[in-house]
């Protein structure tokens, strides 16, 4: 692992300025006292100068591997498209940098072993942008199960509902599962905790875009996920919500249940002809910016702390092997194993 | 009193059947199984026959002392004009009928203490329509309060809007005293029990029907109520509300706070385009039907178990008191002391 | 059909008086002016006449069939155990009678197609008791979904959770689905209007009673139904929540999404030292006290006015054909479809 | 006004670090990244100097005119006792620097003027911390009734309830006024865009620290403030509220009402077996975070762009003035005028 006193700011390099990378650069360079951003990495020519220059970084590279070159960076963080996510840790883990990686932290499980054993053989920090679990809602439910107080999980659910405006014809197959619901099941996994899947039937169709389907596009999809507890999760997800980003969690044990998410932009309340109006939250940075925030504070603590990261490959692990059942649970119209995927 | 047999249903009249008086009308006959509506007693021609027919009571009368001299009459529920109240409680009193009225018992204190002394003095049941203590709401609170889980109350709020369509030609002065707020100094009673009211400060203007100001329209007021133990209380009530009919309550004491009343038509609620959406009550008999119902309920309770009514006379003086230093308040422009207006 | 007047109250029998067939009866003699309770029947000796006394009954059977013989019942309310339903069905047609029948109407598909054929002979009323479709949040959502508002539906969810304190040894092979779920399985298909169910998948498990599980208890479900249209449905149940009994439903739709069900005891609202605090509905007779009556009120009103009951023999079939799937479906762990059960 | 580029950070001085100094000192350390903290003064020996090391602040002093005559310095942050703040007011616009000030501005009227009179000379930004005015709820209201949604405002109301531990023995005469209810003042005015206050009625008692009352303490107010457009304000506040930070606020208008403030310290909320629960927010640290961050960004931007601030001296000095009568009123336990406080 690179060497940094623990009292000074962590140099970050951020790799991929897309959308998520923007606000996570933003957060690097304004809202986090403890982390530098030191570079910034894009490969379209002049992106990274530009933004480099924005936030105060030092450097602009077009490769990422000139970032895992640069004794400046601590650590990376990795918001390229999926596909790359795998190779990008490897290269950062061998380059002795600490890691945080949007989800999925890759495509394919053999991928992804081969990124969790880079990490571990470098022994850095990883971290996987599992950003639910940084939201106020969640944390607070999850401290009331370590507390005992909602008892044993028996039913689970997970819901994301995205505002709609993708592009069809850009949607990879399976994205449903591998980028959407993959925060469901990781969600699922966090309200139940030490418990394991076991067993995933997934039903999808294309119902915001029906003209696609037959190209293969899944924009709508109910997953059930049996633990080896007893306890029956659902995550459910649709690429179109008219009223916003709809993100929402529930888990009801023998104590009681908890709900998570109200969706609401801001507590105020317009009473008028029409009645109650509620203004709801658009965007996931809008909803979620404390918890984009809160993910990457985390990480930042845990690379000057030493001490392991939240959320860690053996959750990415997990949530990516439930991704993989659902989405051949759709394709073969059964219920599939985790085992059956995840040897 | 009346002869009946406890075990049989209690003989009803109901004087006055206009838009309350049709809604108790139709409790009394259809959802009061203890009760059984055998008279209608309204002054214009054939109101009452046609009503009667209507709801299968036996008897149909355009003179109240046709129903107190009915022997199959054991109550009367009075909701005829508030002008007539107290006339209509001495007569119903020495006929030996049972006694529900419609607030205001009185629109004088003089009279009130004159239907008061004739009750009394009949030993019947008598009981005046502060229907917002038979709302779940506000029972419940009071339950709050009666278990202690409030602690001593210290800010009282009490709210009454109403949907508009008044015609402020048609509004007596001092109305919103006497008729609208008479329930939300009743309520802050209700929600300070065993306190007593000791000065008012009230200030009200025609802000509805602002050209109505010079002929004496209050349509929107707020009064501060203090109460012996310290306690605060807060009346506020306005003759139109865009957005329906709007009953809300609170008590704040040492312990903590009771709110009450959502205003809201059904728990469904709608998220689309604009955001989220919730029907708001339109009307005191969407709202209140409930406490319509369970008002007369308890009243019909109290007369077959001759237990004493749960609001009664002393109920209404205090209310009206209030009502009366109130008016005074907003005329002189100072605080008004109880018995300066209760002597 | 017997011969009634129109305009003269529909004279009704009772055919069980257990938990819930006590509140029917309570509702008819009570609740419902246009309903006469004329006839208790219940096999327990005593147990009808102590009612039909309690209730102003004139007779008092131990046999359903002293019911279907006698002039002076119109209608019949089944409230009996669900394995007798389709046999006094068929009685009651025969006889000439109005059928409200509690919900399983029958727990084999076979026997409900006789019942169904016996009220079409005998051109009589026939109303299931699928009270959700009854309460304000559901009747509110469904009037969306006719106008438009909420668009195409994508994704519904309907839940049944119980209070507990059942005795699993008493609890028959398959009653969640039959006897709970039923109702959810109405409820989906309510929220999705003129779409048909074609595939089930299901999981459920004795999480409640785990010890039970050996001996086929089922305590605990997920049920994913696949409709024609595309939308996917959820209903769950489970026979035990710590904070009472809870009821909700959503349907997401192109336009939007509906919830229903807050289950809420009253709007009071407590805040104290630990916090905001709410009671919530601890039984079904709290919570769905209207939509009982409202049920009742909508078949005595179906029997007035000769107009086709609002639910029906093809919805009670629809429900249980899904509930028979459903069963199959956990016990062979695959996707079942409508057509494999439902010849 | 101080010379400094509008693209480089805004140098602010930090005076005062008790509870809230501390609170904008980390803010403008480490949350704005328009602004840099480059002094910090607190006259106890040390302070300054420690909190200025853990800031990263250059300079450290123990006496305001040395921040004064600072050329690093453009803007200061004042939050030291509310009886220093006109003379430090009046110290940094004679140095030229920009003034954010704590509420309230001034103590005095005739102060107050003062320290308007000297920034008006120095032509700097002045800003006072009605900080309600950025938290979201209150921003989205203001937005609906300069949209015309609500309409002509007619009723309002603002609550503030701290969560208690204060010291009876050092609470200053009239602070329920001065600093606690000058935030419900404004916050009135805010809702009520345009309106002047015209006469206020105010009632107070020691209701938490009933002992205290004798030696002068008011924990508990209520105050009526009539607006010259005819509408009605209520101002509440109590100093100890047994759930924690209450803030609230409401305008109704003739289209309809907005509600402000829903208390809860996250979304989350349990349903166990004593009912449903939810955690509410226990200082105003947790409850107003992102309005005190919100207030500093506003009043830099307003120094980096030279407009003016969006809360300055005009709006101090109508808060003051509504406190100034509120107290009076409660003296002399009558309505004041606002032209009898602030000739």
């Amino acid at each position: 692992m690179s060497q940094f006193n623990s009292g000074s700011p962590v140099g970050v390099a951020l790799i991929g300025s897309g959308r998520m990378g923007a606000y996570h650069g933003e957060t690097l360079a304004r809202r986090l006292p403890g982390a530098r951003l030191v570079a910034v990495v894009d490969p379209a020519p002049g992106t990274a100068e530009k933004l480099a220059a924005e936030w105060g970084a030092p450097a602009a590279y077009t490769d990422a591997a000139q970032a895992f070159a640069d004794a400046a960076v601590n650590a990376v963080v990795i918001a390229a498209p999926a596909r790359f996510h795998a190779e990008l840790i490897v290269g950062a883990a061998q380059g002795g940098k600490a890691v945080f990686c949007e989800k999925p932290a890759a495509l394919e499980l053999a991928e992804l072993d081969r990124a969790i054993d880079a990490v571990r053989a470098a022994d850095v920090a990883f971290q996987v942008g599992f950003n639910r679990r940084f939201a106020p809602d969640w944390a607070a439910a999850r401290a009331l199960l370590d507390q005992g107080v909602v008892g044993t999980p028996r039913l689970l659910r997970s819901v994301t509902r995205d505002p709609g405006g993708f592009d069809p014809a850009r949607v990879p197959a399976d994205t449903i599962f591998n980028e959407t619901l993959i925060h469901d099941f990781d969600t699922l996994r966090f309200l139940n905790p030490g418990a394991g899947a076991v067993e995933v039937y997934a039903t999808a169709d294309a119902l915001v875009e029906p003209v696609w389907k037959d190209r293969g596009l899944l924009d709508t999809a109910v997953v059930t996920v049996k633990f080896d507890n007893g306890a029956i999760g659902i995550a459910e997800a649709c690429f179109q919500a008219a009223y916003g980003y709809d993100v929402r969690g529930e888990v009801f044990g023998s104590a009681g249940m908890a709900t998570m998410g109200d969706g609401r932009a801001t507590g105020m309340v317009f009473s008028g002809a029409t009645g109650r109006a509620i203004d709801t939250a658009r965007s996931d940075q809008e909803l979620l910016a404390g918890a984009y925030t809160a993910e990457l504070a985390a990480f930042i603590d845990a690379v000057r702390t030493r001490r392991p990261a939240l959320v860690g490959g053996e959750d990415a692990r997990a949530a990516l092997s439930i991704a993989k059942a659902a989405a051949r649970s759709v394709r073969e119209n059964r219920p599939v194993t985790i085992a059956e995927v995840a040897k």
